[in-house]
């Protein structure tokens, strides 16, 4: 119901119970293509255990403390992207997300975290936007390096992938750098 | 952040904290249009008041049982819209709104209810829509009349506003009434 | 343990887990006669099932927020009765019951009914009780209608029992009805 | 609302929220005679304090774990009567009273215990009932004594009582001296 | 990984979920001697059922009201000791304890006794520790005796054990009896 | 009550409510020392400050979760240490601590903080150990340099301090690190 535009194909919107179907049916069609960088692929055996984990995702929202909504492309589900949390005291907040194999190659995700970062930076004074991803997972890299973030080290062993530990690499965009673009 | 798109106009938007000073100016240069017909007018007097009821709105939306959420106007807040609940053993919701003084008479209340009911039996299977509006506020009872709702009777003594008791009266649409249009 | 007393023969008692049996023999001897106007009758299948619901029941009162009781009749479980609500902002509530089939035509629920309405009216200051009922139980809706209550209107569709919706009828009596008597 | 009869003078019942002047009143004219014994007395200093503790009375009493209530005398609140606790593991629960100075010598709460007792054994199938009592408080102790209860023995500082500890002795009554009778 | 030192052999330490297996070895090969006293015993059939209970005892210890730890002698755990509450409106605590059947006759129950007592005195200005056993428990009776208590009185039928009811009784050390000693 | 022992001099305890007075000496004589790196310092104006903050370091590590404790050397309360959090996900943690000035010089928190890696590697398996420190405090940062910890990166803008952000720098130690020294 309630949709974050990013251009005239892309939006952003936050699941509802009713899209937990459409839901099931990306990740299922995803899965090997997913499971290589996120732990909870394989919980997901059904469109009904999303039941209990979309109200979480809202309530994140409604607690000011960060998102995870569906990114949808010309009308279809495409994958999903959030906030993680939203460090107040810090003004910090972490960025997250995943695309199906066949919407890849068109900026899709490159779009959605840019028109993020100007609501970000500009209506709700973030100080500090951070990206991590897996150092093996090139697509992911991409996105941040395109938009101009700042590698900032790399976390050794930083994320359980159901049977080995894999390095991540933190980027980081600060308002600072955002204003002197 | 996220809102629901009604026409080229008209939208309505999820509102977050930074909202807040904005929802206030709407209520404070209203107050006496508003506190006819609304009982915690009164009870807002700074921005602040906002802080504990925002979220609350959302988590509603989060639990699948309604939620409250602003109008906008040509990107200005000019009133709010919401379902007080759904109750979905008997596919049953109901909706309220306001408007400021000033943005009456564009049909912004009827445009907007249009659009929740094309989404409410549309794409949520609800069957049963319903407005109540005291029966002394003209304006309100104009939005379910324009519609096509059916008036179902009188609720005696129904709200409390202040210092006494005002009769609501209930209209309803169901889902045979819109696929019969 | 306690109990509203309605007259000599009647009187409204507060559940407690060891009525549990005897609640179950009520429900399981008048399935088909209450399964017609009650859609949680399918779900009670066992003595236990009532274990976590007695406690609601209570706390709703401690609450101050209506009751849930059981009706004996010289002493038998017959049926029971509660408050579904209270809405002190708007000083109201709604009355709902249920009577076994060989108790009927004995006015056991007018009788428990007309003794509630004078403890809402006169102890705890109630301004507005209301009674629905499907609008083709006519057993239910013979009892405001002897108490007096007025006919306010049909809620169309809202109720879904089982397989279909039911319409509703709702009556309601007023402290000033009541004073007027 | 819901009253235990003790017998055609005595009656308990669990107060609600309109009786909380009525109580204040009971504590009120009998400040200097409860607080020899009861911790809690200076802390009531107006109606309003009872607001948040009779939710909790009731609260008990739905999760089957004792409760709280009032004693009327020809329908005049007199004092009160509880259980603090049901130990359902062990069976076991332990009586409180106290009443107010104008209505003593009546044995009040002699009838009240004892219609309890009744209750507790032959109903809700209690092993063990215990009344702890001030060493000094004769009155308290002479309940226990007259209804046949055996003296266990001596708690040393067992209870804080503003500026000192008094002793406590515990009393009780079993199942078996009770069908022993 | 937090201990408390009793002397250079015994130390009371606060169980983390990863001393689950160790916990569920001592009970297990001490059952017969241990369920002849605690009922809990036959409910734990493996390690796993000791992880909800985990958090419990320490979470306790965080409300400051008590704690239950195991007792280590030379490392190895071999009991369990804990206050069950502690009721700082009356300055009470009560001592609970058990050992495994081949460390018995070191008094490892008694020297750990004796450290608690010290540091609930001195450290904690607790008034009054109180320990209960079973009348037949002629082992854990011993350590209030040697620890110079005061026998307070017989609770009948005070527990519940699988198939009867054990009379218990009651020992106490107070602030003043410490002080004196 | 509970300590871990570091070695002869230093041990970390787990702080209980009768130890709030001595915290706050600790705070209230190193303010203007604390104040640089930590924000809560301000905040902490009484010893009362202390009541409700205490139960939460407890209860973090009641639920597996982490710990906040007293460091005391011969005795005396000179500073806190503690995990964060404990991600079990991931296998992670992350340390971090304060001292007194006057405390400083004498390797109590290399000391400490080695004491605990050798219990989180070896008891409960920890893989990844961080420590995160200002980059402008040369005094934190010695600690992990001290203990062979590699340093990964620097976090932007990473932690507000009153007036300014920091930045911070990441050390980490793993487990395969540990096991190679």
């Amino acid at each position: 119901m309630f949709s974050f535009k990013v251009d005239e194909e892309v939006s952003i919107e936050l699941l509802q119970q009713h899209h937990k179907e459409e839901l099931y049916d990306l990740i299922d069609t995803n899965r090997e293509h997913l499971r290589k960088w996120l732990l909870w692929v394989d919980k997901r055996k059904s469109a009904e255990d999303f039941e209990p984990i979309i109200p979480i995702w809202i309530r994140n929202y409604a607690d000011n403390n960060g998102f995870d909504a569906g990114i949808r492309f010309n009308g279809k589900l495409v994958g999903m992207i959030g906030l993680h949390y939203i460090d107040w005291k810090n003004s910090t907040t972490s960025v997250g997300y995943f695309l199906s194999e066949e919407a890849q190659g068109q900026g899709i995700i490159t779009r959605s975290v840019s028109s993020l970062l100007t609501y970000l930076f500009e209506q709700m004074n973030i100080n500090r936007v951070e990206i991590q991803c897996a150092v093996n997972n090139v697509k992911s890299i991409a996105v941040p390096e395109r938009l101009g973030f700042s590698k900032e080290g790399i976390t050794r062993d930083g994320q359980w992938i159901y049977d080995h530990y894999e390095d991540l690499v933190t980027y980081s965009l600060l308002a600072k750098d955002w204003n002197n673009k």
